[in-house]
């Protein structure tokens, strides 16, 4: 380590004395993260249908880019010569980059997993590219987010054991690879701007995912995630690996789930002690029209909307609440206009954002066990 | 007409002494709209990928609605129902309602001319309907735009001089008893809200254009259009018909130009005397990657812009030109991402209307041909 350079810093300053919820502070070179945070998704350098500035105005800190993506487009090289992504997209707030590993995956067509890496053809443009822990590094340093990832299986599900424990295996190798070819990249800037968070894998099963957090811990990482769940794996399992993961992982680092989830998720999560999120749900379902209210989903495309002159969600200071109506948003998808989309990202994410703020509160104020109760018995599930 | 009950007023406030340019105040229920004036079209309710909080602060003072569309689709009921399109957009400015004319001739299927009106089908799902003179003012009044058109026959071109003939004898038929049912409308109101424009067509025969202009002015209207230009005849001829028509119109009248055009239409146009224009150029062109620039046309998806990192236009004060940089918005037109869309349709609809604000301010400052002589050395059309 460079003396006294620590790009991004984790500080709890609230904790619930009757669960693992806790309120943090993540402080990073583009500002302070209150935790706990959701992450919208900005797969390709934009949260799609909002603006930077929108961003802003919906409170938003930190945001998510993807690895994958962008060094497939435009390239690595644009946003480096821009001075990283932050620069590339005029975002003044953090950023977060995954490493693409789940993408490489889900994404690419004819993946060859070998020990050195992940050979993978382009989703766009059938191009062929090898992915190595050290590559990733290398593509997540001249992206330059604040918070970057290590490169990392995401094991399926459903997965045998065996499978699940070799993939695991493969991924603290590459883990250590990361963390050191991180560091090597940090000492050739003569800077550290940046900071790496591991990922625990493990699939669906407790044993697994405990060696990983320990292994991953013994390798000191600032922050570490759980990826590979979400992944279509029951609700209840989903909830289980994190209970067990999060005892293992250093309290005072920053414990970040991956790609969850839905709204009654995140505050089980949180309950559990889970401080950052990202989920492409909120964007995404707001795209088909689900909008979330704190009863639960409201799908706006439906008829019983056509006359309806209320706003989305009574009470709620969103853009989209304040100023439209059910009837005209409808109005609106039924066109399948732009504004549509977008009023109804600007409500999905100011209703996410709300929430964390309202669980951070609720934490702080020594009430988050009264909070819980009160949301879940109100939410309507899925 | 209900004494002392004027909706909307034309003022001219200043005049070119060297050409037809003048400037002038459109005084509306919803603001007092500057002209030269450039009215955003809005065919479905919304202006494509702005919210009206974006026209606001583009300064947009009236934007445009469709009657024909808007009548298919939410249904004229519905938007009734919330007190009219002001409301069921939330849209505080000046809104103008095109009569759905050239959409009922454009888009829909089967069509059917008789004296009485058209018979169509909807474009959406077949449906049949007939558009009357009466119908169509009454849908108009429903939706309560400040400014409403009279229901013409969109002549097309090429178009033979005795179809032509015969076409406008019956949008003057049809322009009479739109005036009759609005007149009427108005009374059974009790309240005078809305004021009507009529449309002179002609094809592109200077005699008939007279005519019309003639037979129209001395039915009264508040306003008129050229209506049946900008579809697909040459430019020059486009502009020949506009000297032919404005000498038989009244000069306290507003004048509008149907659905033109490009930077240097709308610059020649004013420059005969034309008040007012919407036209769909800058919206759909931003769609297509089409950015305007004072020198002409840039294409935004050209690879020449991959890396380069200035704004759209040097000096340009819109969001777009203020926060992000030529790469980044090719990147997202690449990418096929909602904020490309966006933001060249803020560029586009803010250099639409700031090219407004500056014409009319040379006018008043009495340097328009100065101003003209100098915009058109530059802008290299189309």
């Amino acid at each position: 380590m460079l003396a006294g350079d620590e790009p991004v810093r984790f500080e709890v300053v609230a904790e619930d004395p009757a669960s693992g919820a806790r309120a943090g502070l993540l402080h990073t070179p583009h500002g302070i993260i209150e935790t706990p945070v959701f992450m919208p998704v900005g797969t390709r350098g934009t949260v799609k249908t909002l603006s930077q500035q929108d961003l802003s105005e919906l409170g938003a800190g930190i945001v998510l880019g993807n690895a994958y993506h962008l060094y497939l487009r435009p390239g690595t090289e644009i946003i480096a010569g821009h001075g990283g992504l932050h620069e590339f997209m005029s975002w003044p707030g953090a950023i977060l980059t995954d490493s693409g590993g789940y993408q490489v995956f889900s994404l690419s067509g004819l993946t060859k997993i070998e020990e050195e890496g992940v050979r993978f053809q382009s989703h766009l443009d059938g191009s062929r590219h090898m992915f190595s822990p050290e590559l990733v590094m290398e593509i997540e340093h001249q992206l330059g987010a604040d918070i970057i990832m290590t490169f990392d299986e995401c094991t399926p599900y459903p997965c045998e054991l065996e499978y699940a424990r070799q993939s695991m295996d493969r991924t603290l190798r590459w883990a250590a690879r990361c963390h050191s070819s991180h560091e090597s990249l940090v000492r050739g800037e003569g800077q550290r701007k940046q900071t790496l968070f591991g990922i625990v894998q493990g699939g669906v099963f407790p044993d697994l995912r405990r060696r990983c957090c320990e292994e991953l811990t013994a390798m000191e990482f600032d922050g570490y995630a759980l990826g590979g769940l979400g992944v279509g794996e029951p609700r209840e399992q989903m909830l289980d690996m994190t209970r067990h993961s999060l005892p293992h992982l250093p309290p005072d680092r920053a414990r970040y789930l991956m790609g969850v989830g839905l709204p009654h998720d995140l505050v089980e999560s949180v309950e559990i002690g889970v401080d950052m999120f990202d989920c492409v749900i909120p964007t995404r379902n707001a795209r088909n029209g689900t909008l979330f209210t704190p009863e639960g989903r409201l799908r706006i495309k439906n008829a019983r909307f056509a006359d309806d002159k209320g706003p989305l969600v009574e009470g709620c200071t969103c853009r989209a609440c304040r100023f439209y109506h059910r009837s005209y948003i409808r109005h609106l998808f039924q066109a399948n206009e732009f504004l549509g989309y977008h009023l109804a990202t600007w409500h999905n994410v100011h209703f996410y954002l709300d929430l964390m703020r309202r669980m951070r509160r609720s934490i702080i104020d020594g009430r988050f066990g009264e909070w819980r109760d009160d949301f879940l018995g109100r939410y309507r599930g899925p």
